[in-house]
Formats: C-alpha cells, structure tokens, sequence
C-alpha cells in the first residue's frame, strides 16, 4: 500500500527531537550541599567536560541525520510498507546514541566505549544509506514530468546515497583501529560531518522550486 | 461532536514516539571509576544483554502499534468523542510498556514479569481491536463512492480488527503460560509480530490511491 | 497581531504528550539481584499502588484537559499575543502534574501532597477557563455566517467555560478539605472528571459539520 | 536548496517543546517512609524553592524564545540549508537550559552557577538575533506583493532582531557581574523578559491578514 509521506515525517520527526533533547538529562551534576564553593563546582564540571564533547559530537551527527532524512523523504512522492519498517530500524539504531553517548563520555578512551560508538553510528547511517537505495530503486521519488527533472532527482538520490555509504566506511574502519589506537578511532569519527558537510552541487533552484510544487500538489493527507 | 482526525493523528504520534523514546533511559551503565578496563566495562555490558533483548523487542512491537494505528486513521472519514477517549485509552496501556519492559530486562525469568508485560500487551492490542471495532459499527471509515470501494474498504478494517483480535489472544494465553514455564510466554510473545507482519493482500494500487484522494479531501482542518 | 491557531496547537500538543507520558518514569522498581523470588517482586508491585492509582487519574485528568483544549481551539477562527501566553501558563502548571502526581503517589494519606495535588489542578483547571472566557470576550471565534450559528458557538464556547469553572471550584473546596480529612479532597477529585464527561448537549451534526468547514478555509499557515 | 519552513518548525517545535517539560524532572522529593509527617514533607518542599523559582525563570524564557521564533518563521518565505543549521545550533543552546536550570537551583547563590546561566541565555538569545539578521540578509522573508508591505516586514524583522541583540547584551553584562555580586547578575537576568514582553508596535491588523494570506498560498509540502 502506497501511502503519503507526512505521518512518517512527524512520526520520525518527534522521536529524532526527543533522542536528540534526552542525551541532556545524562548531563548532571552530584547534588551539592548548600555550601558548596565556586571551586568545587568547577572541578565537577570539569569532569563533565568528556560527557559535553561527546553531547556536542553527537547533538551535531543526530543533527545532520535529520537534515539527510529530511532531504531524502523530501524527494519522494509516495512511502511504502517496506520503507516505513526500514524507517523504523533507522530509529531504532537512532534510540542508540544516547545511551553509547553516555558511555564514551564517562569512558572516553576505552576501546570498547569508542568501538561500540562507533558500530551505532555505523547502523543508523547504514540505513540512511539503505532507505536511499531502496527508494530509487522502488521508483518512489517524484517523476514523470520531464526526463530532465527525473534524471537531476535521481542524481540528487544516488549522491546522497553515496555519502551514506562513505560516512558509513569512516563508521566501520572506526571499529577495528578503536582497538589499535582509541585516538585513530576518533579521527575517524570526525570524516562523516565533513562528508556530509561538503555541499553536493545538485542546489539548483529551478529544480528545488519544481520539487516543491510538486509536493505541494502531492496527493497528502492529514 | 464529529471531528477530524488529524489533531488525534498528532497527539498519538507525540505519545507514541516519547513512549518508544523512553525506554532507553532505563538502558545505563553504572558509574564508573575513570580507570575501568575494558573488561569490566564488557561484563557490564553483558548484563545488559536481556534489558537490550526486552527493548528490541517492545521497540518493534510498539512500531508494530503505530503502523496499525496510522493504517487505521488512514481509512477513517472522521472521529468522535467516543474514539478519541478509545485512543486515549490505547495510549494508556501502550505508556506501560516502559514500565513493563523494564521489568521483564532486570528479571527476565520470572513469571510475574513475563505474565505482567503479557498482560499490558494484551490490553494494548485489545484497545486497537476495539477501535477498530467501534469505526466499523460507527461508519466512521470513508464510505459514499461507490459500493465496490465501500466494502473494500471495509473489508481492510475488518481484517485489521482479526488480526489484533489474533494477537490479542496469544498475548492472553501468555499470562498462565508464564506460570506454567516461562519460556512458553515467550513463545507465544513472539505469535503477535508474526500476526502482523503477514501481508493483509488488500494492497492494490488502486483502492490506496483512493484513500488518498479522499483523504486529501476530506473536511480536515488544522 | 492575530495569528493561525495551528502552531500554538502543534506545540501544545507535543508539552501535553510529553507530560502525559514522562509521568510513566517514576513508576519503577528497585534495582533487583539477578535471584529475587516472584513473591517478592509481587511485594515490590503491591507498594507501587498508590502511585499507580495516582497515575490512572493524572493521566485521565491530563486527557481531559487535553480534550477540551482540543475543543476550544477547535472553536477558534484566529488566537492572538496574549491567548498564547495565557496557554503557556497553562501549559506551565500542567507541568507540574507530574511532580504533585509522584508526591501523592509517595504518601498519598499526607494532607500536604493532597493539598498541593488539589492546587496545581485548580491552577490548570482555572487557565482553561481564562482562555475560554478570553476567546470569548475578544471574539477570537468563528463568527459571521449567520446569527443562529454565531449564537451556537457563543453558547458552545460559555459551557466549556462553566463546567471548567465548576471543576475548579471542586478542586478549591479540595484543598481545606485535605487538612479535614485527606479522603474528603479525594472525592473533590472525582468530581471534576463527572463534570467533564457528562455530554454537553451541543453536538449536533450540522453545526459541526459547519466549524469543520471554517477551520478548512480559514487563514491557516503551516 | 531553498526548502518550506515547515518541517523544521515542526521539529524546533518538538524540540523545544521536550526541553521546557524535561526541567520538571528535576523537581523531585527524596524517596519516604510511609510515616512521613506533613511537617517534613513542608521541608523538603521549601529545600526546592530556588529550583522552584529558576524553573518558572527558565520555564518563562523558553515560551518567550519559542514566541520569538514562531514569530520569526511566520514572516518567512522559505528557508535554506544555513539557516536550518542556524537553527540547529540555537536549539543545541537551548538544550543546555535544563542543566544551567538546574544548576542555578541546586546552588542559586554560586557565583559560577549564576554565570554559566547567563552564558547559555546569551548564546541562545544571541542565535536567535544571528538567525533574525540572516533571514533580512537572505532575504528570506515574504516579499514582492507592494513596497509598502516589504518595508513593514522587514521593519518587523529588525526590531525583533534588535530586541534580540538587547537581551542578549543584558546576558553578557551578567556574566562578568556574577563574580562581582551574584544578586546584580539576578537583576540582568530580569531585563530580557521586560524587554520581549514590550509590544513592538506593528501589530496593525491589515498587515498580519496580509502575511497569513501569504503563509496560506506558498509553497509549503507538508
């Protein structure tokens, strides 16, 4: 069953705000006598330092993920069983990051905190690649106007499909040199932002303002 | 007091995606000293091991609620008060399987556990049966094209409703079976997915299309 | 500036599913050695009633509320400057539904958490009288068709007004009455849910088949 | 790629809306003996009286920063990729309130629990201002119908920007005054809220329709 887009959105919309929003809550101080000095307080948050990095780090990456699942549900006419449940995993693995957040900001520099993290980063952004692929392949971004407009969506598609695959490769290397090195492990998990950052060129906008118009005509309930 | 379905539509989506969010709260390491080992962070981890098994499995199951309760919305003309105090109601039961889930991850093997987390399931997916239920007795679903499309219509609701009716009865001989052994309760934890991952075969491109016109149509406000 | 009422709803919407949900996180129990026995996780269960019973009620309460705020902005053409802070207080002593729901859970026989209880409903019961009192006076409803569905309206818009003061009125009487005898405020708590689900008489099809039509083609942006 | 406001309304929506309800999870009582008295529990309550009053602070400034952005967002034709990033950014800031919330509550008379307040009020204020001046730069506000309008949206826009700078000046002045005395750090903490709530003065009814007419008909998917 074909079936608009919108409910999935809002659907996936609030579960990536609350997973982003609830990673604050492991940020937290002892609870302090009423006596407590200036100074001892700055110790404490001092050690929260590698908990904030680590929040930063991910509040950017859950940040990123939304604007390509964005970007991705944007360009489709129509969702389909298949890419709801492929959805759902991608939530799932999303739900993840606070808890392997938390684990590398109270352990930043064991191995296994920084593989783990790693491995979660790598399924969420797997799947961004996988729902990508699926959806030219299951023809579900907008077509039939000009051949033109077709061909420059699918591009749009596949290069967003291929940063997936590259910043999921930083992901998977991450794994194993978290075991050789836990810094090189951190070197890798700086390479997706940067890939995902770098603008892909496809920023016409004849062609947004076509998509636009063509969702906003789009048969979409609710 | 007739109304549209789309405030309900959000407001279920927002409890639904807090309640499916949360559960990873309850997934959290210990404290830590800053010179643990990765060995003992891994024996940590593995005591997570059934907690985790508990979260993917209410995590799916919870995904399970939400496409059926977006499938069921998505045939629905209109709603009334009756049906919004359902849904409020459906909402109640599914805020307990945090509770629940948590339960069965810290003590796995005990029946009281395995039978309460039964029972929760079983008033949830008993609540998307009635609904189900009360918008075919009501007439709430899309009606008035033409007959074919009517009974096809309410053909889909009709096995929507079986099939939690299905469900909801494997969730019910859950309950003594966990006293019996509580693997038996797994068991039968397992039936629901399976239930509904069954393709209903009233998929055809035409009738969705349908839906969608008249969905985009119909009186719906805000 | 006269501004759409659907922003002010989404984001009511998503405090309300938030409040009604993180209730949920404070029933839980103790962390358990790997051997408890099922009877003394059935004792731990049994000590969990009071906070559930309070549970059941705010959350009953909270869907009350949100029905009616639900019906309320359903009547409104348009909401201005000073509607949307009046529903941010609303939204603010909701708030605090579930700290005054865990005080009460805790030890429900104290005057005190009975007392505070009964407060934070009046406050919340009393802000949804405000601002149907306020749309009112400032003619933020539907209004102009002809006279015979203004009037409806009007008198649609005073009977939500009144039975909110009436519930808030119990839940004054409640707060004395808790330092009286502490069950005397709880069956002040039982009389505005009576107040609010007995049917309003307003319901006829036509006129809300009219309203449906207005919030359709009234100015609503995003 | 110029993209409709509305998904990420959506979501800033979600956001926000996650951060101002999680603060109340902060205001907790110590777990009790069934024989609690009345006059402990009192005590306990007036322990939580400076969280109390950084929470109804905190609580207050989050409906003013979230007003500000709605209003920001209705003046707004389309967005872009900087300004969602912008966007980002001020919702990163704003996830931090909860934890200066509760910090400040813990330990109100602290001078560096009263400057790291201000910090995280000024970086948020100050993204907010950083968000107003870009989207009259881009000119990403409604334009083109008559001069005469323009003019007044963009007036419109740089007073809220303006207003934004102000407050955020009010924050940079407490940071360095917490360390002088942390009652004058209290005092800038009360001027933003005074300088939000003074209407602006463009409230004039005809260009407001004018806008809402606008949001109704642009191009906004769903």
């Amino acid at each position: 069953m074909k079936i608009g887009t919108t409910r999935a959105e809002t659907f996936s919309d609030g579960v990536i705000a609350i997973i982003i929003t609830i990673m604050v809550l492991a940020l937290k101080l002892p609870d302090f006598d009423r006596d407590t000095t200036s100074w001892r307080m700055i110790n404490h948050l001092k050690e929260l330092i590698p908990y904030f990095t680590a929040y930063v780090f991910s509040f950017m990456m859950i940040g990123i993920f939304w604007t390509n699942h964005h970007h991705m549900f944007h360009l489709l006419e129509k969702t389909d069983e298949h890419l709801l449940w492929q959805n759902l995993l991608f939530l799932f693995f999303m739900s993840l990051i606070p808890f392997a957040t938390a684990m590398i900001g109270a352990n930043p520099l064991l191995s296994v905190s920084s593989a783990l993290y790693g491995l979660i980063m790598l399924m969420t952004t797997m799947m961004l690649a996988v729902m990508r692929h699926y959806t030219i392949l299951k023809k579900l971004i907008h077509q039939g106007e000009d051949k033109k407009t077709d061909k420059k969506l699918t591009l749009a598609s596949l290069k967003g499909r291929n940063k997936s695959y590259l910043g999921a490769a930083a992901y998977l290397v991450s794994i194993p040199l978290a075991y050789v090195h836990v810094y090189l492990s951190f070197v890798c998990f700086a390479i997706p932002p940067i890939i995902f950052f770098i603008p892909t060129g496809i920023d016409d906008e004849e062609l947004s303002n076509k998509i636009e118009e063509k969702n906003a005509s789009k048969i979409n309930p609710a």
